[in-house]
């Protein structure tokens, strides 16, 4: 356990009975932690010539954007439906209930950069998988998928797995 | 006019007839241009003590995050009506038509502490006025609020100065 562990607020039964909701607000309110947090992540990419770090609306803006920063690299957001402004490809994907839409400008990069997908958590890794899709379907090389924290019990790192893209998370936390 | 106003992609009639959007995208995607807008900023706040940085939801967050993090200060989320997960405040704000609301954590800084507010654009300026009032709520000392782009003619700097809150707009584009 590092100590950014310490950081995280463990939320009871949020959002609902059952659900221990991992809180990274508290990481990212405190300036030493959050500049650890990002220290880590651009030491683990610094090499692999990121062109641009895409991040997943809203907590992966956060560290999505801080993390590109810091590697020299572009920021792409990718967002919930309806959102972005200029022409975009869309991909849904299912939920517990229902389903979801995530999307990109489909100018927001070109064929073959080498980019880096970025969010704060991993549960199920629906959004994460979705995401990867839309990277993969404008031609990106998606070097990795990274996370500040993975609920490895959920089982999302090995279904991003199977679909071929490696993926790091900073911190892992068993049980849902 | 700095070359960051050439990434800017204007794009009309969104999301209504008449407006020009000032879409910020284009210069986020580009790294060298990325990095020279958080220079900017950084290079304005570096002596002024930020213990943390406030960026509004969801644009706010990209440019708030890269800030706070070369700045060596925490960053704080305001958000959107129940999607921050402990205990929050709220304030509510006019839109042209309804209302809306944001809130922060409770917990999300102590009293006194120097506060620098970003968001994405200042246009009327009612979300940012409603986020300096929930700073200003916990006690924050709010050095200043500053934003990439400014639309000046919508007035909103000059309503955040009619409430105290000093501001700094990177770039600025007359008409509506």
């Amino acid at each position: 356990m590092t100590d950014l562990h310490r950081l995280i607020r463990t939320i009871p039964d949020h959002p609902k009975p059952g659900i221990l909701f991992r809180d990274i607000t508290t990481l990212l309110a405190d300036g030493p932690g959050f500049g650890r947090l990002i220290g880590i992540l651009a030491e683990r990419y610094r090499s692999e010539r990121i062109a641009k770090v895409a991040g997943i609306e809203a907590r992966g803006f956060i560290v999505g954007g801080a993390l590109a920063e810091r590697l020299g690299a572009g920021f792409i957001p990718i967002r919930k439906r309806g959102k972005l402004p200029a022409a975009t490809i869309g991909h849904d994907y299912e939920l517990e209930y229902g389903t979801d839409r995530v999307e990109i400008h489909r100018d927001a990069l070109a064929p073959g950069e080498r980019v880096l997908l970025v969010d704060d958590l991993i549960a199920t890794g629906g959004t994460a998988l979705a995401g990867h899709t839309l990277l993969a379907n404008l031609g990106a090389v998606v070097v990795e998928a990274c996370f500040v924290i993975d609920l490895p019990d959920l089982g999302g790192r090995a279904r991003l797995e199977r679909a071929g893209c490696p993926s790091f998370a900073v911190m892992t936390f068993p049980g849902h």
